[in-house]
């Protein structure tokens, strides 16, 4: 094979930029005019994108699409949604351009931050780490009450990829009862499912309503008011996915009017919230600042992620994580 | 069978008393001088439990002593510290009495807290929830650094027994490494174990030790300034057990001093702890009130598993959570 030219424009550091360099030898690193600030930040790619053979993770779209001679991407997000569009997928597959991103990097992280969340909710740990009540005063009944075994709740997935398999597999030991909704459901997925047109009955029925859904044209405020009003009384919500893809202000007012028990927000919409947003006011609303995909040594897990598919691509395998 | 008396010193409430009198018809419930406060407090039986056949609460032991026609006794809790000691064992075993305890009853529920627990400690809920930063800032980096993937971790648990293996259970699906503690290994068990005398080098290895012991005359301050110092430095301690197994000066010293990175505490000595005690006022210390093993119809649960227990009984098959 001969040398490639590899387009990163994520600001690794120590050790893991030397990790990359090491793993691609004797082909090339090739860096933008500026880096972005951090994988969800943007960069600027100037002309030396135009000749590189594969990139390793996100320019803006337009940067993408002067690169004539690229035959692989890899994502190194697990969010893809300056990609996620009908034109940019017909374009990468025209010029037979294979897409990948880094779920797989994210997945754990994100599930034990969900499970972090899920757990937290259902023991009530914030009300219970603020007590200093005594065994058998009425404070200590209401507490111990207010725990819900997880056993026989139901929980609905919103969005059903690489974090959502893996969140079932979490949640196993537990005996809930999961659905998940996916757009075209292909009969191997291990709960049950719903298409988005049937989703209002599931929601109907849930204790607990997961979003993961990617942030594209079809997802904007996929949970807007109708959807929060189809949701059981009482329901917890939780958003690991993308803040767009949830109608803020009806959120806050769902929460407000206790038709949901609570919320757990790892993404917001803007991030952060402006001090005075109403979700940072509403009732029994938990945000922390998109860091559920965060983890010790997170450069060095997307770096050894891509070398595992650059290995493959170049024996010809089929790429892990591809979305186009 | 003759008509058997069931003695009762829990007070239930409705509708679990309802559901406990309706199944032991035609058996009669016999009750206290005066009831316990909660299953946690301490009732006075009177001359009532002379000649009672069953007990199914926890007298305190002078009474149950007194209980002369007494075949079966069952704990209505999973701590069983005032009957845990080779004085009563051994009466009940000459007196042919049976005894077993709830520990089925609270073993999902305090599993879950502990899941709660471990899941906030490595995600770093806290100080998460209590952010606002901004993507991509200094402090955002930090946050993502701070959660380790619970994958390859290490975790250690003091006591085995109902609640450890259920907590195997709802840690299978994480990749760590469990080892467990027990006085007398069977060789079934699903994880590594060691004895109490080979537990300094196990204790040196874990990111994460969990204390399940239950209180009686070997166990008081098991975890004691010794054992802390034998920890992995920066390791965290988890307490849902009993407090009186742990030296809480000891361990409110290993805090402060960095040896240990944090403490969840479910149970301490004394409950609840003064303003000013030290582990109050601890660095990294989270404490609950002895809310771990509560749980919504938690009465309903434990009259349940009673009249499982007592159907057994009468069929004389073998009994659910024996401990003598």
């Amino acid at each position: 094979m001969d040398s490639l030219k590899i387009y990163s424009d994520t600001p690794f550091g120590e050790p893991a930029l030397s990790l990359l360099k090491a793993a691609i030898e004797p082909h090339t690193l090739v860096f933008p005019e500026r880096m972005a600030e951090s994988v969800l930040g943007q960069s600027l790619a100037g002309p030396a994108i135009h000749d590189v053979d594969l990139i390793f993770g996100q320019p803006d779209v337009d940067a993408v699409l002067d690169a004539r001679k690229l035959s692989w991407m890899h994502v190194s997000t697990a969010g893809y949604s300056r990609y996620d569009n009908p034109e940019f997928r017909h374009e990468m597959k025209a010029r037979g351009v294979i897409v990948t991103n880094s779920s797989a990097v994210y997945a754990n992280a994100c599930v034990e931050h969900f499970m972090a969340f899920l757990l937290a909710q259902n023991r009530q740990l914030l009300p219970n780490l603020s007590s200093d009540c005594a065994n058998g005063s009425q404070e200590w009944f209401g507490l111990r009450e207010s725990a819900v075994p997880l056993e026989g709740q139901e929980l609905m997935i919103l969005g059903y990829g690489t974090i959502a398999k893996r969140m079932i597999e979490c949640l196993a030991p537990y005996g809930m009862k999961i659905t998940a909704m996916r757009r075209s459901p292909r009969g191997d997925e291990p709960v049950a499912m719903v298409t988005p047109d049937k989703v209002a009955e599931a929601l109907g029925h849930a204790d607990h309503v997961v979003n993961i859904l990617p942030d594209n044209e079809d997802s904007f405020q996929f949970v807007n008011e109708d959807r929060l009003q189809q949701m059981k009384v009482g329901a917890a919500f939780y958003n690991i996915g993308r803040g767009r893809t949830v109608d803020q202000k009806a959120l806050a007012s769902a929460l407000n009017s206790g038709q949901l028990n609570a919320a757990w927000l790892d993404v917001t919409d803007p991030e952060p919230l402006p001090q005075d947003h109403e979700l940072r006011l509403a009732v029994n609303c938990h945000i922390t600042p998109h860091t559920a995909g965060g983890h010790r040594a997170e450069s060095e897990t997307l770096v050894r992620h891509f070398i595992e598919n650059f290995q493959r691509y170049q024996l010809g395998k089929p790429l892990l994580n591809r979305i186009i």
